[in-house]
């Protein structure tokens, strides 16, 4: 997986993360970053601005690192750890952004596990790795098959399952978080699906005042994950 | 100012807002879109996939749309606005997604204006439009030449002025948000900058679990704007 920019390759060389390959710009210059390459006897490759721009989608300060692919973990090994007792499921989220800042919001607040589903569902990229910068080692994402499995596997598993939607729903300061709580964010456009929303034993829904109703994801994310940790912590 | 974007030519073209040009790609073929257009017998030009690319800094999806450039405000205007007694003033954003998703969020919150200072700040670019899409027109965007006199005047008209820090500060759950409140966001790297920090009322901390200690910028806008809500209404 190639990812980029400056913030990104610190985090990444700090942490002696394994790296395959360095990717500089002709004329890259950020002594920090040089220095923690040759301490660590990298191999570098250097390339053009133009080469650069093509190899990346987004804005790379001209530095490129190709790392292993981000390793997953399975919902059972998720289960078996006994301090999970909040954790946040993503229903088909697009955003990379989006998705970088819940992981951000989960470290914050102490939130361990994401899970989220294999298929149209934006997956850990070089979008995801810049917004989340060094905060993926305190966050495991969990990949599942089938949302609404994963859910009655929570269930089974004494959490309590809480959406977020318009209708149906109830003030999301109403309810009661002291339990083992699976909070479900929904799909940027069309917000959590119906099959996932009967699945829910609570629908939480943010109060809105204006005439488009609705928040962005991590947004909502970060106000819902914080009403469950005031009722925690 | 170029936008792009269909969620964004569809708002603008359904509340018949000014558009001076319109560019589609070779085969665009969104009926609804194109039927909009139609109906306002708006003249477009039509260029290949490489030129819209060229144009455009961000994912067009084949239309771009040549608008009148953002009107700001300015403060006295909107001081003369009483009901104007929640508002949220950006101390040097950077990221245009974040200023998108706070607008976002102070349009769903009913705060109407948003203060942010004309250098070294985000301004409203095609990403602002994308992600803020059907809310600009609900909150209005107040520019000023320096933050410190724009604070000196709120506090002259009344507002208790709340910073968000990690030093030197209390709970974000411990304040009275009752009276006329401006809240600030500070810079994604940096936060708020000492010579703000030390004209705020009250500096407010989100309590953090984790090892970055670091909210994404329009997620902890979020958490503050909805506890501010959370007092008021």
């Amino acid at each position: 997986m190639l990812v980029y920019g400056r913030n990104v390759a610190r985090d990444l060389l700090n942490k002696n993360k394994r790296i395959k390959k360095i990717i500089i710009q002709d004329g890259f210059d950020d002594k920090d970053i040089i220095s923690l390459i040759e301490k660590q006897k990298l191999s570098v490759q250097t390339v053009s601005k133009k080469e650069m721009d093509h190899l990346s989608s987004g804005v790379h300060q001209g530095i490129i690192l190709d790392i292993p692919d981000y390793s997953y973990r399975n919902l059972d090994e998720m289960l078996q750890d006994e301090s999970a007792s909040f954790v946040v499921l993503l229903d088909h989220l697009e955003d990379p952004h989006n998705l970088g800042a819940i992981i951000r919001t989960c470290e914050a607040a102490g939130v361990h596990y994401v899970i989220l589903p294999r298929d149209r569902q934006v997956q850990v990229n070089a979008t995801v790795m810049k917004t989340s910068v060094g905060t993926l080692d305190n966050v495991s994402l969990v990949s599942v098959s089938n949302l609404c499995n994963a859910i009655q596997k929570l269930k089974d598993n004494g959490f309590w399952i809480v959406g977020t939607a318009l209708d149906n729903s109830v003030d999301y300061r109403d309810i009661d978080y002291s339990g083992k709580i699976a909070l479900i964010i929904g799909n940027e456009g069309s917000g959590i699906s119906n099959l996932v929303a009967k699945n829910c034993d609570f629908l939480a829904k943010i109060p809105m005042y204006g005439t488009t109703n609705s928040l962005n994801a991590s947004v909502a994310a970060g106000i819902m994950i914080y009403e469950v940790i005031r009722n925690r912590k």
